[in-house]
């Protein structure tokens, strides 16, 4: 989990995430959604290349423009970010009221994200799961 | 999603959430495991109870000493642990080949979690899901 957390582990980095799982690619798609700074902008694309859940790829040479698109590593960041959603809508709703909404595409519903089993296929709640963590290295875990 | 990342934020903070969720609920039982300084614990368990995700009850009185417990909001953080927990194991896998593993209670196996839809049961997967967000705010999501 810590390790995730070095990927992931900003709040402008998953604002980054959430909007490249929705299809934008390019810089100045994500900075004119985030309203920060170009300079955040730009170190965060360049650390999620880094990590390599972003590629980078040249879509003009002259200025040079690049398109920024998930790996499979960075579109498999998809369900923590739904969890993620999911408990901010639950825990820390706007002040507005306004909600998010998810559609599941394949049934064309609005939906909440279930956390299942995948042995037994049902829905694994708080306090039904043992963690075995390896004995040595737990600081790194 | 940037609204959980304030609570979430940090990986000392992801640990502590870690391991709170396996059971720990004392100072001392964060900080061994941990191996940050006493400080960090410290500061972390505070932000936590500030946030509503641990609740701090006295047990000793001389010299004070507390209980940290997850509140009904820290257990709903589990999904989240979960996922990202799955993540690492895929893609930072640790240099020594070890591993974590989860045993669902209810029925006793080895699993891996599966996001599913809550309408049509179906496993949810990258690309299978639009998300709606609210015109207003976009930078508070």
């Amino acid at each position: 989990m810590a390790r995730t957390m070095t990927v992931i582990g900003d709040r402008w980095t998953v604002l980054i995430l959430r909007d490249a799982l929705r299809g934008a690619s390019r810089f100045e798609d994500f900075h004119a959604r985030l309203k920060c700074s170009r300079a955040i902008v730009a170190d965060r694309l360049s650390s999620l290349v880094d990590e390599g859940v972003l590629s980078r790829e040249l879509y003009e040479a002259r200025p040079p423009r690049y398109d920024y698109r998930l790996t499979e590593m960075g579109r498999s960041l998809g369900p923590i970010l739904m969890t993620m959603g999911q408990w901010a809508e639950t825990w820390r709703p706007l002040a507005d009221g306004s909600k998010f909404s998810r559609i599941h595409k394949t049934c064309g519903c609005a939906f909440q994200p279930v956390l299942t089993c995948s042995e037994c296929g049902e829905p694994v709640r708080p306090g039904e799961v043992e963690l075995i963590i390896p004995a040595r290295k737990t600081e790194l875990a």
